[in-house]
């Protein structure tokens, strides 16, 4: 599927601060950037860097004032398909080594504390099964409602809480799944039909031998998905971290069907 | 420095669970490993990894039953110093792409909460000197006190506890040096001269373009760490990681100078 | 009916440290302590003092060393029925004004985090109906299981963790009561038929202008409880409270039907 | 000290929903209410109260749409003294049995955590010398900034964050002194010379036979604080409490000396 994507996000670093921007598509396999450009007022001179695990590309600078930027991108993101509940779970032994690390509890997915919660509520299930009933229990029990999470929600205080936006429901999804023995980690991606539009956090879950996108929230079909980057949760994938504070002034996000 | 290492693990698995083992002495740069033997009763088959970011080993097995693993190894740890207080502090900008993830925050160490505290503190201090007033603060205001914390005490927890074992130590120090802009991350080594001997948990950060191994419990001298496995925090160094629980039978560690 | 309950207490103040106990049996409307006497081994000369709302007495004073307490009564803890379904909520503006202080969070049970979910799952009933949905979904999440708290463990990580011992399951059910506007309250009891015996936590709830108590372990019957202390949560109603440490030797408590 | 006090406050109640107010002056010795009317638009039958042991008071309704409710009274707050370091410390055996309540932890003052570090930083001390050199710690650690907290925010966060405003300070406050064995409780007032003027939260402690008034904010003289409503913490002595949500309009407090 060909999607156009754009971001344009203005902000401002005052006082200046370094800045790490994650906006850029991920080079992945499958996933064919035909075309894109970068522009910034004033003009920047990015250290650019693309993470060899993931094709993430990171833009880092020291940025003072407002600083507007745009991304635009055309992309091939190929076939994505839904995750069909016959997908096989495997056992720890039969995990490729890299993957061990998502099975681990991490800043906001406390898994480790899920376990009799997970095993209670989903124990009958595994694989693909198991993670379509969390998805299933995810869109039953917690309620979409901006406002209701900051950035330092957990996972645990969304199970408590009942209601976070898109990045909640992927850190429960994410802590389900590894209370229930399924690596899982982080991916931002621009979402086509995403309503109101703007950057999407998404999960993926190692199953059959390879990684599969789920949607947490159900708000976009994997099909328009397009990754930019990934990791074991937000604090790896924000698309803007700075060291100290920046004001947002204005900022649009849109992904569209070529 | 030459050390002789020794681990003798002898668990309960029951039921039988996955397990995944942490032990071995890693392949790093300056870290020879002159000999080594790793045997069990009963015997296992073991599937081995080794990780090619930290040359950390992992060995997995679905285990059941009373499992005793011994595992001997003769070491050259090469020549590791202390930090020295001159030890340069580098811009975001200036890090390699590949540790910025060190300054994020993780399970164990919510360093995005301690801005503040590490601005008030230690605000007049950069790179090796701050990483040093780190350690001084830890080791004046934490209590060494086995049976303080458990499992789940997070930095976060054993800053208002003000107590805690080398693993906690560790979790505050990691925690400071992210909330300074320091990549730190965690190490789990066999220690010359700790007692009581045990495995031990310690930190590096990076600074002058390398990382240095810090001991925050100051319980070790540096020159006698042998590193087995490196991590964000506790949940990805333990020695022993189970999917269901396991039970200890008995266990003792040591490192000798040969 | 009569009961007749006894507690040995035997603890070690080493340092001495000042110390309260509330063991007695409350004096209370419609509890009769018939007989009663205490002891102890070195003889304590405690400061007695009753409680003006509840009748809960506290016996206090500075400890040292082993000392053995035994306190016995007999109690005729009156008629006390299972609340009805049928039980009325009132709106806040009919409540007494000195109960309202029981729709508050308090340490143990910070109700005001679990008002969304109180609605999504027993939005659609009301009064003792909802009490009782309430213990229902208590008994079928939560595993009776000793260990898996401590005394730290509030509802909110009692949720999450789907297991706990009676104190556990008694915060629970505050917690989900006040966040349904229904006053709820801890009340310590001996517990004829509890089985292993001990002190047993239970809660009041106020509807239809009284106080009903609830067992939300299911483990004892109404009918055999006899009230000793009654407050907020746990921090309120401990049998013992000491300012420093002190050592458990051995414990026991009985009620029996006379 | 004479002092005119008035408090506009406009909220919306939409959807209706059950309220209390608490913002009358006290009943409290040596606290005279000279002169005092209440008016709101449009009228609304209030059930008032007044609570026995601390002569606050409140008043309840179930209100609906825009309410602008305007309260003022001349108030004589009598002689508010600061607290001298002499202030004796009781054992808890000297204690009156009523302020005992006082030493346990709440919602938002986990003092039971706390202990050692209380120990720590002010051990050698005791009585109203450690209560000043707990008043002197919270000034000089904890910066006042509106909007680093919000209405969940614990002393134990407060402690981490380094941040708050006047109800962060009292809980503060609170959870070190009852970590110290002084009892402490959480005081609602109007307060003459605060900057911006506001409602302010403040705490006693029990000291010396009496309670003893102190803002760990240091922004109003004690001399001029005006008693609303006291408790253990700020969810006992919330202004204005609902049971559904309710959208601030415009609020102003005033105190001035008269």
């Amino acid at each position: 599927m060909k999607i156009r994507v754009r971001a344009d996000l203005v902000y401002r670093f005052d006082p200046p601060t370094d800045a790490i921007y994650k906006i850029q598509v991920a080079h992945w396999p499958g996933q064919t950037v035909i075309e894109e450009s970068l522009t910034t007022t004033p003009e920047i001179d990015f250290i650019q860097d693309e993470d060899e695990e993931f094709g993430a590309r990171t833009l880092r600078a020291h940025l003072s004032g407002e600083v507007a930027l745009t991304y635009q991108a055309v992309v091939d993101n190929g076939v994505l398909k839904g995750l069909p509940p016959v997908t096989v779970q495997h056992d720890w032994n039969d995990l490729p080594a890299e993957v061990l690390t998502y099975l681990n509890p991490s800043r906001y997915c406390p898994s480790d504390q899920f376990g009799r919660f997970a095993e209670r509520t989903f124990g009958g299930t595994i694989g693909g099964d198991r993670v379509l009933k969390i998805l299933e229990w995810i869109r039953a029990e917690i309620d979409y409602e901006p406002g209701a999470s900051d950035s330092e929600t957990t996972a645990a205080r969304t199970f408590i809480d009942r209601a976070g936006v898109c990045r909640d429901f992927t850190h429960m999804g994410i802590t389900l799944c590894r209370a229930s023995g399924i690596p899982a980690r982080a991916v931002s991606a621009f979402a086509h039909q995403l309503n109101p539009p703007d950057f999407h956090a998404i999960f993926e879950v190692w199953l059959s031998n390879g990684w599969w996108l789920v949607d947490p929230t159900g708000l976009a079909p994997v099909e328009g998905l397009v990754r930019i980057a990934c990791g074991r949760d937000a604090a790896d994938i924000a698309f803007l971290t700075t060291q100290g504070s920046c004001q947002l002034v204005r900022q649009s996000v849109t992904a569209e069907a070529v």
